[in-house]
């Protein structure tokens, strides 16, 4: 078990790296132990607040520090509080590890306090070919073609910086002022420092489309309660294509389901949370 | 927090209930401040392991003890290794607590050690209609029109002696060694000793159909790696209808969608796991 350090430990060096998304979802260990990161502000979805998905990538790295297997397969976060950024300590506690799967629950603790609790397997992902789908690619134009969301109406939050999101026109029509009334978006998406997607990007998309209330001309805040992420396998280099839909909203909750597709047109990740809407 | 008693403690009385359900997924304090269940080895799915959905439901039942909320909307359960029956302890750690829902986490301990462990929301749900939904309720014939699993190749196990399910027929050619070429499941389902459905019940529905790689004539062992079940409304007295559906089997892993409606209709749970499967 990696405890909290009380000690102000000592951080690795950041990685040397050139892309944005590997230096702000770092973690290193202290001298005291523990695992810390440095959560960057820049990754925000506004008022301050980090995306939930970056957050999830942190949470991923500092499970794979021990593990003895490479890649992260299925989370399942719950959001205790907003997260600034700023340092955060990381306490990994290991659970069963065989030659399959490993399990760790991960609490990542901000300057807001315990922000995040995550249920996390570990496994050796593959490239292989699906032994049974219905999962198609849904049909996109390809991404020149597209809607960026920084041309339009999309959040001007940091996460937008650091994303590429181009979003097919068929559910773009509210950046333009014409909601549609299907609670849906589809999008390509890359890390606008061009580095390719691995398993760690895949847990940052399958959070990183605006609420579907924004398809429906209802903008707004949707704090997320619960979130799973499952990996099902190694994405190819380049664009990624995230669908993501809600199917039911009652009592001011509001699902979101998520598919994330890889550029061969391989469904690479599936998601679905829980979030609070306005009623 | 209640941690786990080291002291044997002294459970509650049990529940003065008709219910086999509530019966078995009862909990109580310990005089030393900790939670204990008396796992049910007659709620098993084989091999003497308790099914996923009967331990989720005592999870739930832990985490409401202090809960200022009535009832549990999201569960995330990583399944650490195979629970057999007899005394568990339930370690609660409390997250944060709103007026709108509040966090915990519950740590399900068995004779074979730590067996499950769980983010839990609590809330409170309610019974008026969706704001938005398309999950339209499957069109399956009445279950006195359905297939009993008890009359077929359903798997003998303890967990069906206290459902009554029925297979909607158009899913059920497995049964009579015709096996469908999709991996789908649809049944009604109720506790057999006549109790109606409640959230907690929802839990145990959310996990309790065969694997759904049966209906294509794979029987088999199909362990759940994690399980999110999110709980939207009160259900209606009376049959749930539950469907299960694998979209994506790669690598050794297969997903398992359910969703659950209740009497009226109304979509009342959905759920998504992560489950091993024979290659």
């Amino acid at each position: 078990v990696y405890s909290t350090s009380a000690d102000p430990g000592t951080l690795a060096a950041v990685p040397q790296t050139e892309s944005a998304f590997d230096r702000a979802t770092a973690v290193a260990r202290t001298e005291g132990g523990g695992v810390r990161a440095e959560l960057d502000p820049g990754w925000d979805v506004g008022n301050g607040v980090l995306n939930g998905g970056y957050l999830l990538a942190v949470v991923g790295r500092a499970a794979l520090l021990d593990s003895p297997h490479p890649h992260p397969v299925a989370l399942s976060a719950s959001y205790l509080r907003a997260t600034p950024g700023g340092p955060a300590d990381l306490t990994v506690t290991p659970g069963p590890a065989g030659r399959t799967l490993a399990h760790a629950t991960v609490v990542l603790t901000g300057a807001a306090g315990p922000s995040l609790a995550v249920q996390v397997t570990t496994a050796a992902l593959g490239t292989g070919p699906a032994d049974h789908s219905v999962n198609p690619v849904p049909d996109v134009p390809p991404p020149d073609a597209c809607v960026s969301t920084r041309q339009g109406g999309g959040p001007a939050v940091g996460l937008a910086r650091h994303l590429d999101t181009r979003l097919d026109p068929a559910t773009a029509g509210w950046v333009h002022g014409r909601p549609s009334d299907t609670r849906l978006l589809r999008a390509w998406i890359r890390l606008a420092d061009g580095r390719d997607p691995d398993p760690l990007a895949l847990l940052l998309f399958a959070d990183a489309l605006p609420p579907t209330a924004f398809a429906v001309g209802k903008p707004g805040w949707a704090p997320t309660v619960q979130l799973q992420v499952l990996v099902r396998a190694l994405p190819a280099p380049g664009w990624c294509l995230v669908e993501s839909r809600s199917t039911e909203v009652t009592g001011g909750w509001s699902d979101e389901e998520c598919r994330v597709w890889d550029a061969g047109g391989r469904l690479v990740a599936q998601a679905r949370q829980l979030a609070r809407v306005a009623r």
